[in-house]
């Protein structure tokens, strides 16, 4: 037996047993007659105690110790004279009898430490020491026990995790697949799937009723700070539901992880808010809720004081940014530089600062006078003291998304996008459809399944593009965690969906047949949702990139750093699958 | 909302309730002036009624319904004149008051019943339908609380659940990789794992402990009945442990699933039987236990009597079949042609039947007289009414092999391999390698990573075919579920495996390179296993193929036959992935 205990499990209550612990050299300090080492493990970190005078033979194999040296240690627990109440074994230490080095280490290429001397690209390339830090093994921790509770949680209400596979065929229309060419089948190949969507509705029609799985999924993008090319989706689907039942289940999941997880009691119903509010008052069809700074228009206020940037904007509006009057010229001008930055593209900003008398002092004072800015202030309830921030331009929707980051900046200049603080809420009412300038049509904002809110079936013949989706999303603190639709199951308001989506009949069939097919035995209605969980652990665990929620990640060129993947390929695997490479791009 | 119960819950208890139920037609009947419907959902088939009398329309409308129509009824419960106590709501009916169509069917190319008229081809097809048959329902469910449960399990005992990634370098030793081209580094590939087992080792030397994974795993091979391109795999990987701590926790394991999925409490410890015994005396590193049949060695008495076949044998070894002396010619002739048969590949069979009287008699007489066939009886102890049947051959262990084919063929034959009857056991101290002819070296039979037994490391320098590992299968009636070892963690030991193994060091240095370099940072002693899910599963459900407990598996062709998949791709994606296909197969 290598150990009776771990390292972060011993107390007072303990003291006098013999005990044998094992684990790594965190650190050894010499003091006087006595060697202190620091002996850690996934558990905690317990101190052994080497006494120079009872045993210098041990005493100086200890002195030789490395750090991240793997060891066992037998001896005896005692209670220690200066206790650390910092950590759960600080009352306890272990006084050595014997010690064996079960593994020495070489100094490590960064220090294993909360805060690490190590870069970026050196933790991922020795991510296996990475890990051994407590921060990032904290979040490994965090999302296994999200993963327990989410299926706890799901198997409780009779859902059935069902794993569908991972080689699929490849769907032209959406994201870039990864292909795998088939040896058996040459010139064939698999997709990796993008989601099981279509997997998960054929298990609707096979009578399974409630769905689900916690599944890798894969898109081959290009990748940005939130995004890998595999990512793990909790995915769920129910029959015979509306959307009603899909919310309140969901929200009582998620209220469920909140609690186990993060130990927070969430008793109101999350906000439902249509995506059309959403857009109109903050902006973002992710509204962070944790604070307010709601949009006010103010196009009658401002328009027609002979400010032609307002007079001719097809949009103005503000928000206001509590007790922020005293922001200095220079702050100001740095909001400026930064609604003006390429990434948010707006031309300018206007502000008014609200005195303690009342008065208003705008960056337009000469076109606005005292009166019209009091009703500016008054509409938009901004009070003494507060800073009034105007946006206008003539595209009303970048406007708001423009609005929209102001906002966000503004609430994390005045604290108030707190990581321990959490605001969720529905998104519904999607549009059913946005025009897309690349491909001169109309395409469907979540997929060609969602069905259209009933109410606005009328309007499938007259004005397509009016027509709401029972499409939903659960937004927290401004990021997306998931997001669902009830499905078409109606042969004829799927073939009209296809017609306004512009698929031929043929096209339809070819790239969709085998679920249109099964669509004739018997669909019954449903509906679901997918979770991210990369995004909804980094959520839980405060991170700012869900890299650190993922064991082995890859970088932003898709590569496993650690591993050295992707590389070439032996030319008799090549010849297997009946492969060359392009001749253009061997060069590379 | 669609449903107030389920085509499931409903009971006696439940008469004179309102209820409204939703699920597929399974028939319809129609019996003087009523119509009875039998409504079919996941959890159970409800009766409704439709009386002529009080609603004619209604009736006439319950007539028109086909098979599989989804529909929604609502009614009141009421208690049955005829009771069904084989269904759990046979006690009540639903008196109906209306009813909706929700969905049409075509007809279904197969009943949707418990025997289905559907051939494999077409079930394949159409799995969505198939998937609404009970017996391959209930599969599914069976694997969704094995997996439930499993991770209850593993959670308990501390085991963390750590995704590891899907997109891995590829590995020349070992099996084929499916590969995964990059697009954003051409003429680059990932492979797809064929198990985490490095990735594990990797993560016990972060220090995580107690790892496990439920996970897909790929291999590229030709396909056989219980082979699936795609396999789900228990990975599991522990830290500062012994074999015998391994063997412990797991056989928990099993136990708690054995108690919680089918009831079953099984309470001896599993036996642990040594490789070279389970050789000696089933011929096979999976022996199934469920009967004895145990082989006895017969060379010292059958030798030396001038039946030349025995007497220039290697090997001569027998079974006793109990009560089997009735046995005819013809049975007897059948087994010889078993025998015989290329897969089998045995020269033949002597058998031999004890008579009441206790006189032996045997189809090689004129060789042996009745004293030698009585000690032959003897040695085996076979009783009067027992038949013995013996082989020989040239190679002692192709032979025991033979003779554990006609071993399992003899316990199918005499009913001793029940479904419902399950044996255990751990086979143990399996050689470390094994000679390979096409090589002309030795092999790691399970990874070069296995530690070899701590008293035979010596035989590394003198006789490393001799060598026994710290390796383990779990075997449960004749199929291993689950197998692993202790690893190695000390690099001059890994050194040495990779020299027996005719790895140069730069060659080890390249394959296995970035493993062996995180040993160098203090890797802990460690040790796993690995559970095919589908095996045991199947194994749980009685099947024989692991098919029917896979919700949407690949054919014989490593084809999905619903999704048409694979297929080829469009140019477009190939010029993407800066590829060709090769143009001698561009044919096919």
């Amino acid at each position: 037996m290598f150990r009776t205990n771990t390292c972060g499990e011993l107390r007072l209550a303990d003291a006098g047993k013999k005990v044998t612990l094992a684990g790594w050299v965190q650190r050894v300090r010499k003091m006087g007659g006595m060697t202190f080492l620091d002996l850690r493990d996934r558990y905690g970190i317990t101190q052994v105690v080497f006494e120079q005078t009872s045993d210098s033979a041990l005493n100086e194999a200890a002195n030789h110790l490395g750090r991240e040296y793997v060891v066992q240690v037998t001896g005896t627990v005692a209670e220690r004279e200066s206790k650390n109440a910092k950590n759960p074994t600080g009352d306890i230490e272990i006084i050595a009898d014997s010690l064996r080095v079960l593994n020495p280490s070489e100094v490590p290429p960064f220090t294993i430490e909360d805060e690490s001397d190590g870069g970026d690209d050196l933790r991922m390339k020795f991510r296996y020491l990475d890990l051994r830090r407590n921060p990032v093994r904290r979040n490994l921790e965090l999302r296994h026990r999200m993963t327990m509770e989410t299926r706890r949680y799901l198997d409780s209400k009779g859902f059935l995790e069902i794993e569908t596979p991972m080689l699929v065929g490849s769907t032209p229309e959406g994201a870039r697949d990864f292909v795998v060419p088939s040896r058996m089948n040459p010139g064939q190949f698999y997709a990796l799937p993008q989601s099981p969507q279509t997997l998960k509705q054929l298990l609707m029609v096979s009578g399974m009723d409630r769905y689900f799985q916690i599944v890798k999924c894969f898109r081959d993008e290009d990748l940005r700070a939130d995004r890998q090319p595999e990512f793990t989706q909790i995915d769920c689907e129910m029959s015979f539901i509306e959307q009603n039942d899909v919310l309140e289940l969901f929200e009582g999941m998620a209220k469920h992880l909140f609690k186990e997880i993060r130990g927070i009691e969430l008793t109101e119903p999350f906000i439902r808010m249509p995506w059309a509010d959403a857009m109109k008052y903050y902006g973002s069809d992710k509204p962070d809720l944790r604070f307010g700074m709601k949009f006010v228009e103010v196009d009658d206020i401002l328009k027609g004081h002979g400010f032609s940037v307002f007079d001719n904007a097809a949009y103005i509006g503000g928000i206001v940014a509590k007790g922020a009057a005293g922001y200095t010229r220079k702050q100001l001008d740095a909001l400026t530089d930064f609604v003006k930055r390429p990434q948010i593209g707006a031309k300018g900003l206007v502000y008014a600062r609200v005195a303690e008398d009342g008065s208003v002092k705008s960056s337009v004072d000469k076109f606005y006078d005292q009166e019209t800015l009091k009703a500016l202030a008054a509409k938009m309830q901004a009070e003494p003291g507060d800073l009034i921030l105007i946006m206008s331009g003539d595209d009303v929707m970048r406007t708001r998304k423009q609005l929209c980051e102001l906002r966000l900046e503004m609430g994390r200049q005045l604290g108030l996008r707190d990581k321990n603080k959490f605001a969720c809420l529905w998104v519904v009412d999607f549009p059913m459809f946005e025009w897309s300038d690349e491909e001169q049509r109309l395409m469907a904002m979540h997929h060609p399944f969602t069905h259209p809110k009933d109410e606005d079936i009328p309007l499938l013949d007259t004005d397509p593009a009016a027509v709401r989706a029972d499409a939903y999303d659960m937004v927290i603190n401004g990021v997306e965690v998931g997001g669902g639709s009830i499905r078409i199951h109606d042969a004829a308001l799927q073939a009209k969906m296809f017609e306004i989506l512009g698929f031929t009949p043929e096209k339809a069939q070819e790239q969709f047949g085998f679920l249109m097919n099964a669509f004739k035995y018997g669909a019954p209605p449903h509906g679901g949702l997918a979770y991210g969980l990369d995004r909804w652990v980094s959520l839980f665990a405060g991170l700012d990139s869900i890299r650190d929620c993922i064991a082995f990640p890859k970088n932003n060129s898709g590569r496993d750093v650690m591993l050295d993947a992707p590389a070439a390929l032996d030319q008799k695997q090549l010849d297997e699958l009946c492969l060359e490479l392009a001749p253009e791009k061997e060069e590379k």
